[in-house]
């Protein structure tokens, strides 16, 4: 029976880093079709979202039917209950990916990117491509110096975030409404992704020491960064 | 045991009413305070999230504890995971409520909501605070009604929301960059703010009926919705 029962935990884990892995390859293609104005791939995004909500449904019935079955306490019931947060988040940042290949398809002819900003999205893209790589690394490994690398790619984000606003805010700005339109939103979007990568982080973290210490992640941001 | 058991159920479902009627105290106030430029009523919204926080992941606490201790099993223990699944839905809500709180503090003595957009932002204002109100209900009834009257208004936002970018995307639109983006973001969190309690009323239905049927909200909806 203990067996059977870490054999499930095993199967809990390998099934969040399989959907990390596919979340991963979303906004890769998602931020490569934004940055590209490539229509086709952009499809094949939002087409593929019903692949990680689908795995992320069954992973949160095996995750009940493991509470069910076999009644686990102590870290082995924080392990399946942080594996339905972890499958949330990740399923939330399955459908950010997808939003970003929305703008770029509904956009389509043009260009997603604005004028001007070409240079912070395609940054920002790549760092989102990073820190979703780096999560499956750390749901797979539990390193803690992942999760640190994650942060610091968040703190990247959240300045390219405030640098986006301060473009189309000031005098310079050019762009017409749909260029600022097509700022925020994505800005948002990218933003929010990396947030939710950092608040499974603090979960893997508190797993691996059990220290909920900043488990909260919504008080120590900036206004600026809140929008 | 039992007796004790069901009194915790009782416990997490009160706890549950109770941040929802914070959440609806929030909402309304960050939409009057972002209706009539109210600063100090802002910031009210902004210092109490944390009581929402605090209060949601206490609640948290409590679920675990209940599956170590009393080991739940069909509907209890599903009552349980949905409990820790709506607690993280109304975090969420409350934090856009902070978010909408944040906009008309940054904008101030300005007014946050752009011109020729205040009949629309009132009207999302009163409909996002209609359905905090009705959420809590629910919560307290599980009656299948009002959760139906959750997804009418969160359908009559969804349109109001498109709307907003008609209004900005459109050729007499003479607003600022500011007010492009203000009315974007503003637009953004109202909209989402309404999805996540037509999310918990699913998750409630469920519950209730034992009907996962379109449990996934991710996938109805349009493209320009999901903007």
């Amino acid at each position: 029976m203990r067996e059977v029962f870490h054999q499930s935990l095993e199967d809990v884990q390998s099934r969040l880093v399989e959907i990390a892995d596919l979340v991963s390859v979303a906004i890769d293609k998602a931020t490569t079709a934004f940055g590209t104005s490539d229509v086709s791939l952009a499809e094949e995004v939002i087409a593929d979202d019903s692949v990680i909500d689908e795995k992320a449904a069954a992973l949160d019935e095996l995750a009940i039917e493991i509470l069910a079955r076999q009644q686990p306490v102590a870290r082995d019931l924080r392990i399946v209950v942080t594996a339905l947060r972890v499958s949330a988040s990740l399923e939330r940042m399955g459908d950010i990916a997808e939003h970003i290949a929305q703008l770029t398809r509904m956009r389509f002819p043009e260009r997603a990117i604005p004028k001007g900003l070409k240079g912070t999205f395609t940054r920002m893209g790549e760092l989102d491509v990073e820190i979703a790589r780096r999560l499956a690394i750390l749901l797979r490994t539990e390193d803690l110096e992942v999760a640190d690398e994650i942060r610091n790619a968040d703190d990247a984000i959240d300045e390219l975030h405030i640098s986006v606003f301060e473009k189309v805010l000031s005098d310079s700005w050019r762009g017409e409404p749909s260029a600022t339109v097509d700022a925020t939103l994505a800005s948002r979007y990218h933003e929010r992704f990396a947030d939710h990568a950092v608040s499974i982080s603090k979960k893997v973290i508190y797993l691996a020491t059990g220290d909920w210490t900043g488990e909260d992640d919504s008080s120590s941001r900036s206004a600026v960064v809140e929008l």
